[in-house]
């Protein structure tokens, strides 16, 4: 049972996770998902432009946290010391219900060409965000955009950790173990 | 003055680089790609599936000689040495019209989400390449996952410098050089 209290939003994100799994992609329809949620479909579009946008919501919200995280870390912090920060304020904004919907939103994103190229580009906005938070605070190209995509890689190997976990965990260890995992594995690269 | 002598493939790869340059993507269809190129429609779609298609054309091809260079590295080569054969095997698939239609296409690209969520989709499926060939090769996770992206972060930043450079040379040192100052930039990380 979700221990979340949702709100339309959220159940509309529920609803159509629900029903790509059941049904896949391509033959569910806005007005399935807004009717599944008990919502009408002009609610449905007063939270999101179309159904595909509705698998990616929060990228802007993300995008702002990662980059205040990262601005708003130490002085003498270094690039990966900013990024954890990043990760960390960004993890604050995941809770049960991404937690719970991860591993099925992931199945279904597996199952569409269509998903997989708005997940693509969402990663690259992602690192894109955090290349352009640590050249802000002085960090030189190329290390800020190395450093972005090991923050993209982390923040996605942490989430996928996260979401296989039985434990009732935050996120953010797991997106931090994982930055640290991949900061270890550069010294093994040769 | 172009120096290679195109086929119709190629033929068709420029009309529609130049028809989405002057006119914007959205507004080319595969009638006026195909007019440009002096082919017929059908001839098109011997090529290509469809428009958007095109402009990531060559992906396929680009994976297997990655993931060829990387299988074909020497038995003691470190991940980023087999991702070096990797990038110089591929490279030897990019030729002088890659080079000239690089500023274009990257426009093109900049101008359509469309062409931006595919184009996002390549890079993907080329690190998913690259981490599977090193992976192959006995390269630990997360290892093998941090050499491929940086595999597919020294490609593009390596084929940028080249498609801006001057000089008639070839698409390998920009890459293997954009690798190593990566390779360098792990260093700076903290």
């Amino acid at each position: 049972m979700a221990r979340w209290e949702p709100g339309a939003r959220e159940r509309l994100v529920v609803a159509a996770v629900e029903l790509f799994t059941e049904q896949g992609y391509d033959a569910t329809t806005v007005a399935q998902i807004a009717e599944r949620a008990g919502v009408t479909r002009s609610t449905f579009f007063r939270y999101f432009p179309d159904k595909r946008e509705l698998l990616v919501a929060g990228q802007d919200t993300l995008s702002r946290l990662l980059t205040e995280g990262i601005a708003d870390a130490p002085v003498g912090a270094s690039p990966l010391e900013a990024v954890a920060a990043g990760l960390e304020r960004a993890s604050s904004a995941m809770g049960a219900m991404n937690r719970e919907l991860g591993p099925r939103l992931k199945a279904a994103v597996a199952a569409s060409a269509e998903l997989q190229e708005r997940d693509a580009l969402k990663s690259v906005g992602l690192a894109a965000a955090m290349t352009t938070a640590l050249v802000a605070r002085g960090v030189p190209d190329p290390t800020a955009q190395l450093a972005g995509e090991l923050g993209v890689l982390a923040f996605k190997r942490g989430y996928a950790q996260w979401s296989e976990s039985d434990a009732d965990e935050a996120l953010a260890p797991y997106a931090v173990a994982a930055l640290n995992e991949l900061r270890k594995a550069t010294a093994a690269l040769g």
